[in-house]
């Protein structure tokens, strides 16, 4: 039997994202941890500090749905709003301390060689009509506001949280876990595949035919990345979960077929992830030479938990000496070649895989901009990898600003890497 | 005389950013562009590509702004229904093909080598009654609706843009003199003062006393961020420029000196642009030596353009062997200290400035998690910076997850080096 579509709203409160200066990250990893549980987000808003706004917004949300997940307006320098506004939108005017949270406050306080003031204190004190969800990571509590049917027709719960995204991000599984306590939530089934090398309105074009002929309730989605490339979701919703499982299974064998050699992985993932896990598998060791890439690519390789295993280490050779002192580039390739050259980018991976003895290794040289030097194109990269069954080199432009390409070289060096690991180590 | 305040709604479409797989940065970077030019961001939203949405949504930010900025739902791949939906909006039924549009869309498409197809001459046409604010980065115009006062008791114009950020952000300076030259927009005049090495909530009560005295209509916003401190920001809204101007001058005298040793910078900046700032002025050279960071520090100096000017390059011993290869950190001082000490720090500091002949040099040895290794401390760091003056090396040490380790790290790292250049250099 289907169940009902429970919707949610997710809303933050806060002058600081309404002028720009704090990009909201939470609103999407509240959808996404929505969204695994079969809740369907019906919108996001963000809104002023400010009581009216907030009990006019929240009502409206309450209204049209049975979840809404507030963050932000909690700190300790906030202005003493949204609490006090939160209690008058459940008609509650008493106050109570939450012990458990007030222990953690004070644990915080401690670790960090800080005294407990009057404004760490409040932070525990809760309106007495709502639940709370202890926030382990920081001192303003979890509050959980019910609503009976009476109120707005329905069930509904209201979630408030801190604005900072790592206390948010620590507390969401609990309060998923307190959302499947109390309703009944639909399915969602999905499945995930990893392309590189195609843009999003080619692969469109490219897997057209079968797109169109997708069934009822299945939905594709295209979501592009610069440092993963393309994640290609297959989504169902409503219905059985194990029929579900078996039709995807089907459609997304389908997928892989008409995506080809653009497929790096068949569940969420990242290209460095991926190359971890071949070097991990076969006890391979790796290293880099960055110059225009200036220490992106090592920091992606190390962000995976884990990478000491693999990862060697790496030089910036930044400086055109630094290339000769330690990479041991002749000084005569760079004169006769330039510094932006295969040459100079397989004497770059040669040299730092002699360097550091490891078994491959992957070297960028380029110009990220915004200015061109040495007569050097802007947005042009070439890419070495090496590895004792030989070293290959590859060039990509790309004609974005400095940030986007330093990004967009590294992404394809890293891509570059896996496709020479994956043909040598099978 | 006090002009009346302009408010904007700003709206994104799409299922993506509902989903939780794209965090919406369009809204951010076009809420500090209204906020420059003096227009309050009322409120934001984030609505799914659903034509009753859309349509119910739009008609009643529409009533409560004089400016909606809508984004997304206008890609190659997107459903078509956003555009439709903002044609009935307007009450206009036909379309006309943007020609100057058309031209950047082939002149992009033929740079690519790829074929110009009909979703792509699609994009360039537009509902009859918008004006165009032609996209030069991309595929989509900017489609500027105008309502006169009739329907909404004031004039509106919507501006609807594509989501790609790197197109959004392209063509809000152009989005942002349309609305000047239809609006008269209210003043806010902003001062803002870059803090490194305390909390919010430590830097609020150490100035609490000087900023319950702020005057009527002047404001102080605390914006907190990993790797740039807390930037403080004080602001003005309405009255006259010239006014507002001297009268922040001056307490923004008074709040410097409240804050002392904590400030680094006295405008808008980071720790990684205000060393190379003071490297530049003394024609200094610096490198690095990473560990637990990884690359990130490099990765966040050369994110500066012109780095190249004073950054030679770093080596990423992120293997105990590297540090003893490349660095020629004794591996008896490895094995009486362990890695994570800060004779082993200085080492690294040193030995990177000796391998690349650099005036100063900073270096990172710690573990940022998630396990422990070598029974160091998870979240422990030790940072040296060197120069021909000395090495001098800190400790410093985080309870947060991998990533913001990495992060704090390096920001932490950065500090103590700027402070060290800061200094020498006087």
């Amino acid at each position: 039997m289907e169940k009902t579509q429970i919707t949610a709203s997710v809303c933050t409160i806060g002058d600081e994202i309404l002028i720009g200066q704090i990009v909201d990250t939470n609103s999407s990893a509240i959808a996404t941890a929505l969204n695994e549980i079969g809740v369907k987000v019906r919108r996001m808003i963000s809104i002023a500090d400010d009581r009216e706004q907030i009990l006019t917004s929240l009502e409206n949300e309450l209204k049209d749905n049975e979840i809404v997940i507030v963050t932000g307006g909690l700190g300790p320098t906030d202005d003493d709003i949204t609490k006090p506004a939160l209690a008058e939108l459940c008609g509650c005017s008493t106050y109570r301390t939450d012990v458990r949270q007030l222990d953690v406050v004070k644990s915080i306080l401690h670790s960090r060689g800080l005294d407990l003031l009057d404004v760490n204190i409040a932070q525990a004190k809760v309106p007495e009509a709502c639940e709370v969800i202890v926030n382990r990571k920081g001192t303003a509590p979890i509050m959980v506001f019910p609503f009976g049917k009476e109120r707005y027709g329905h069930q509904a719960r209201l979630y408030s949280m801190p604005g900072v995204p790592f206390e948010t991000l620590a507390a969401l599984p609990e309060v998923m876990e307190d959302i499947k306590a109390h309703f009944e939530c639909g399915t969602i089934t999905h499945r995930t595949v990893m392309t590189f090398g195609m843009a999003e309105s080619a692969l469109s074009k490219r897997i057209a035919v079968w797109e169109h002929s997708l069934p009822d309730g299945v939905h594709l989605a295209y979501l592009p990345n610069t440092l993963t490339g393309v994640r290609l979701r297959l989504s169902k919703f409503g219905g059985e979960q194990g029929e579900n499982e078996a039709l995807l299974e089907g459609l997304f064998a389908e997928l892989k077929s008409e995506l080809g050699e653009l497929v790096y992985a068949d569940s969420d993932s990242n290209l460095q992830t991926e190359i971890g896990r071949l070097l991990s598998a076969h006890q391979l060791k790796l290293s880099a030479a960055e110059s225009c890439t200036g220490g992106m690519i090592s920091h992606l390789i190390t962000s995976v938990p884990g990478s000491s295993a693999y990862y060697l280490g790496s030089v910036t050779s930044y400086a055109s000496e630094i290339k000769e002192k330690l990479l041991g580039v002749p000084k005569e390739l760079i004169e006769k070649y330039t510094v932006v050259s295969p040459e100079c980018a397989a004497a770059m991976a040669e040299g730092v895989r002699r360097l550091t003895g490891s078994d491959y290794s992957i070297a960028t040289t380029g110009n990220a901009g915004p200015t061109a030097s040495e007569g050097q194109q802007v947005g042009l990269v070439w890419v070495a990898a090496s590895s004792s069954k030989g070293t290959q080199t590859k060039s990509f432009y790309y004609r974005n600003d400095r940030k986007r390409n330093i990004e967009r070289f590294s992404a394809a060096a890293l891509h570059f890497l896996l496709t020479k690991i994956k043909s040598e180590v099978k």
